[in-house]
């Protein structure tokens, strides 16, 4: 359980709703192989854990000594099993998924949401010691995120440490949350928040936010404050928990921010905005990792979380 | 530096304006011995520190094997000096407090600031381990405490770490912060906030909360608006904080929460309405080391922090 591989590679496997994504990955972050597979998301457990173990066998060599598995939903590191999960994979919420693929494959694995695991790998290229704090959001559908501390990403009690879509925002004052609660910032700033005040202020409707993207790029004034609004609840709350945390690096990554130049100078301002004197150069950044973040998050899960090893039937005590 | 003396006894010492508090603490958080005297806080540093030594004297006995030192002000624990401070004490900025103190009394020195000490004192009394996350939160002149991650406390980029009251805050809206900022909780929910919060309302000048309490006490309106809307933002502001961190506990210490049932019922019901589902059980608790959570906080230094040795002069390399 306690293994640390630093020095040699390890496989990376970003389950994903549509397809499966692996990787070999030194010790020193290079990606040494790369495949792609289909996931068998209507076939149950048992088939996805086939499809991870046959995408880990595309990219092994004899050297890799572990595997580590992102993937979305709450997943509990410690029994390394899927506690809860969408729809989107049939029959998955209960999976071993460590065990599972550790009994297919003969090596031991460590596993975590894919949030954390890109949040790991922002923490692994900060490379900062145990001192380290990092605030990691993303700003999608929802406002998730994931905050390393001491050097190594929280899970805190329930498992809940990271949602930071869950703070009141002034700019969400009286709008109700998907949590229950009143008043969130993921109810202004998430991509459906910002959709919705789009609509309240302009009485049209909007199906997704690349619609009030494209909107707000034709001047429409309504288009361009629902996304402000958004951007600045967010530049707001990040800030403000800056202040209270003190991070070395604040990324902020999802598909709300890739909507343009609008939507990040606005958050940017708003955050700095809010800082304390002494964090006053402190701006947010992209997440470093890109397109690979996915498959080095996974792979750098095996280097902080526990190992599950292979089980051997019929072992002595 | 690195030495740990989880069972020997150490003494702690709380510096504060008027008074310098020392006990001999054992390893189980017993107090072995107590000692008081005066601040000589007009004389400079180096009498401050002379009387820091003649506490410890006082409650010394040859086991003890380190002195933790909480102190006002902001300390830097990897160097042991005084980065800044108010006039409460003369000159006493910049001052080398552990080396001072290391040098006076042949023990290595730990030190922090009063607020973290106190937490580190929480924390311990957790013994929750290496999981452990603790918010706590110090609410008087302004609002400040403290956050333990991975089982430690944290310090953070410039130290910052613990700054709960420069989040946005939506009761605050509008507000002037100390920090420069506009709309923080500290603007509304510490001591002077409420009772600027009351003038603003009735029109009537108060001098200090205690007065804005007794007003409520004798059910004034205004003065209980101000007492609910400082405690629902400070309960919202830490509510929300929770669903970010995940903690396991959350103190609320300070002088505004002791003004009575109004200030905390109010403060831990906005908290509850804050939660995730996950975490609806969590409610906040008083810091539970009451009188003694400075002396034992300032002890509990020792076992996290680096301990500065005392330097022998003229030693060889």
């Amino acid at each position: 359980m306690t293994a640390r591989h630093r020095g040699t590679p390890v496989i990376g496997l970003d389950l994903g709703g549509t397809k499966i994504a692996a990787a070999l990955v030194a010790g020193d972050g290079a990606v040494l192989a790369r495949h792609t597979l289909p996931t068998p998301a209507a076939r149950g457990a048992d088939a996805v854990l086939d499809a991870l173990a046959e995408a880990a066998r595309a990219v092994r060599r004899q050297e890799a000594t572990a595997i580590g598995v992102a993937a979305a939903g709450v997943i509990d590191p410690a029994s390394g099993t899927v506690v809860s999960a969408t729809d989107t994979l049939r029959d998955w919420a209960g999976t071993a998924l460590a065990d599972g693929l550790a009994g297919r494959t003969g090596l031991p694995v460590a596993c975590d949401n894919d949030v954390r695991a890109a949040a790991a790998a922002e923490l692994a290229a900060m490379d900062g010691g145990e001192g380290t704090t990092l605030i990691y959001a993303a700003v999608g559908t929802g406002v998730g995120g994931a905050v390393a501390a001491a050097g190594r990403i929280l899970h805190g009690a329930a498992g809940i440490a990271g949602h930071l879509g869950h703070l009141p925002s002034p700019e969400a004052d009286g709008l109700p949350c998907t949590c229950g609660a009143i008043g969130h910032l993921e109810a202004i700033a998430a991509g459906p928040g910002i959709t919705a005040h789009y609509t309240r202020l302009s009485g049209n409707p909007a199906d997704r936010l690349e619609t009030v993207a494209g909107r707000a790029a034709r001047k429409d004034p309504h288009a361009v404050s629902a996304i402000v609004t958004g951007a600045r609840a967010a530049g707001r709350a990040l800030g403000g928990l800056a202040n209270a945390l003190g991070p070395h690096r604040v990324a902020v990554g999802g598909g709300v921010p890739r909507i343009g130049a609008l939507y990040w100078d606005s958050l940017c301002s708003a955050f700095a905005a809010e800082l304390m004197p002494p964090l006053r150069t402190l701006r947010p950044v992209p997440p470093g990792a890109g397109d690979d973040a996915a498959v080095l998050g996974a792979a750098a899960l095996t280097r902080t979380l526990p190992l599950h090893p292979p089980r051997t039937s019929g072992a002595t005590p």
